[in-house]
C-alpha cells in the first residue's frame, strides 16, 4: 500500500479522524485590483488544475471559525469579512473519481468520503494586503480576474458563479470598503460598483449619489501617475461605522 | 439498558446509521392566516415543549431533497417553495443535556452526536392547504402566530428570528403568492407585506404601486362576509411566471 505514504492521503486520513465528515468549506475570496474583480485560486502540485481554497471543520470548531481559519491561511489576513452564501448539497456534485485522478490522488483514498456537502463563504479583502499562500497540496496561490477564470476542479466554477450572484443580491448591505484600499478615486469606486453589478453606471449620477451619501471625504492629495488631470483621492469617513453606500440605481451610460 | 427500548432512541440509532452525522435541517414554515404571519411548531410527546420541524439528511440524499421530504411530512404539501437561509454552526448551540431532559430522552442517548450543525430552510406555504402533521416524537403540530411563539427547544427561537430577517432581506425576490390563497383582497395583500416587513404602509400608495406592477387582476367577485363595503377579490395574473411585486418603499401610515 505505497499510496498511503502519500502525504496527501495522510492529510485526508487526519481530516477523517479530526474533522466533521461529509462537510467542507469552500471560499470565494474577492479582491479588487486594476479595476477588476478577482478571486484567489490554488494550483495543485504537479498539475495545471486549479481550485478554490477550502478545508474542513474540526469536530468541536464553530463553522464560522473554521472558515476564518481556512481563509486566513491562504491570505495572511486576520478577521476577514466573511459571508456564508450557499450550501452546495447535491448528492453528486461532480465526478469524484475523475477529479481525484486529475490531482494525482490515489482514487481509493477517496473512499473515506462518498460525498461532501460544501458550505460556501465569500470574503471581501483588500487586494494589496493579501499574501497569497498555497497549502501543502498546492504550489501556486494567485489572483485571477473573474473574466479569465479557467475550468476549475470540483464544481468550483459553479460556486464562484453563485457567490457573485449572492454578492450582487447583497450589494447594498455589504461594506464595500473591505475591497478598497484606504484611499481611492471616484472613478475607481465607480468601476468597483460596475464590476460587481455587471452594469455600466452613469458617471455624473454616480458621483452625485455617493457624495450625497455623506460617507466619503475628499483628501487634498490626487492620484499620482495619472496621465490626464489627476483625480482627487477619497476615503470613507472614519466616523461612519458601516461605510455602506446608498442604493444605486443602474443607468446604462 | 432499558432506555434503548425507547423508540426515540431507536430512531436516533437509525439516524446515526443512515444519515449524515453532525448535520440536521430545521424548517421555518411560514403561513399567512387571519392577517398574521405564522409558523408551524411541534409539541413533543408528554411535554409542553415546542420546537420547529426538522430532520436529517440521508447519506446519498441531496440536501434540498431532504429539506423537501422533511417539510412535506409535516405539511402534506409537495414541491414546497423552500429557501436555504443560514447555517447554524456554532460549536455549542444550546445546552444539549438540559434539552434532552426536557423532552424525556435518555441523556446518554445523546452521545451519538456531540453537536449538530443545522441547515436552516424557510418555506412559504398557503396556510389553508397545509395539513399539520406531527412526527412520531411529537403529538401536536400547530400554527403559532409569530407574536405568540413560546420559548422553544434548542436554539429555535433564534432560528425563527434569523429566518424572518432573511425573508425581509429577500422580500423583493420572493414569490409571495406562495403565502396567499388563489384570490385575496388588496387590504389582505397589504397586511401580508406589512407583517413581513414589520412596517405600516400607506394604503393609497400601496394600492397604486401594486396595481402599477400590472401583475394583479381584479375579479368580478367581492369578499363575502365583510361587515362594511365588501372589497373586490384579486389574483395574480396566470401569465406572470414569478408573481413578484415591485420594490415597495415603507411609509408610516
Amino acid at each position: 500500500m505505497t499510496e498511503y505514504n502519500d502525504p496527501a492521503v495522510r492529510y485526508y486520513q487526519e481530516v477523517f479522524d479530526q474533522c466533521i465528515h461529509y462537510l467542507s468549506i469552500d471560499g470565494v475570496i474577492f479582491g479588487f485590483h486594476q479595476n477588476q474583480l478577482k478571486v484567489l485560486l490554488l494550483r495543485w502540485k504537479g498539475t495545471d488544475a486549479w481550485s478554490l481554497p477550502g478545508g474542513f471543520i474540526r469536530k468541536a470548531e464553530s463553522v464560522d471559525v473554521a472558515a476564518q481559519r481556512i481563509m486566513q491561511e491562504r491570505t495572511g489576513l486576520d478577521a476577514l469579512y466573511l459571508q456564508q452564501f450557499h450550501v452546495f448539497g447535491e448528492a453528486v456534485r461532480y465526478d469524484q473519481e475523475a477529479t481525484w485522478r486529475k490531482i494525482n490522488l490515489p482514487v481509493d483514498g477517496a473512499k473515506w468520503s462518498e460525498r461532501t456537502i460544501s458550505l460556501g463563504y465569500y470574503a471581501l479583502v483588500e487586494h494589496s494586503k493579501v499574501i497569497p499562500t498555497p497549502d501543502f497540496l498546492t504550489e501556486v496561490c494567485a489572483w485571477w480576474s473573474l473574466d479569465d477564470v479557467p475550468a476549475l476542479l470540483f464544481d468550483h466554477n459553479h460556486i464562484i458563479a453563485v457567490a457573485l450572484l449572492s454578492l450582487r443580491k447583497d450589494f447594498n448591505d455589504q461594506p464595500l470598503n473591505h475591497l478598497l484600499p484606504d484611499t481611492f478615486t471616484i472613478p475607481e469606486l465607480q468601476r468597483l460598483h460596475e464590476t460587481i453589478l455587471g452594469l455600466s453606471l452613469d458617471g455624473r449620477n454616480f458621483y452625485k449619489k455617493v457624495m450625497a451619501s455623506g460617507q466619503l471625504e475628499r483628501l487634498s492629495e490626487r492620484r499620482a501617475g495619472t496621465p490626464h488631470k489627476a483625480p482627487f483621492l477619497y476615503r470613507f469617513k472614519p466616523s461612519e461605522p458601516t461605510n455602506r453606500l446608498p442604493t444605486l440605481e443602474a443607468k446604462t451610460a
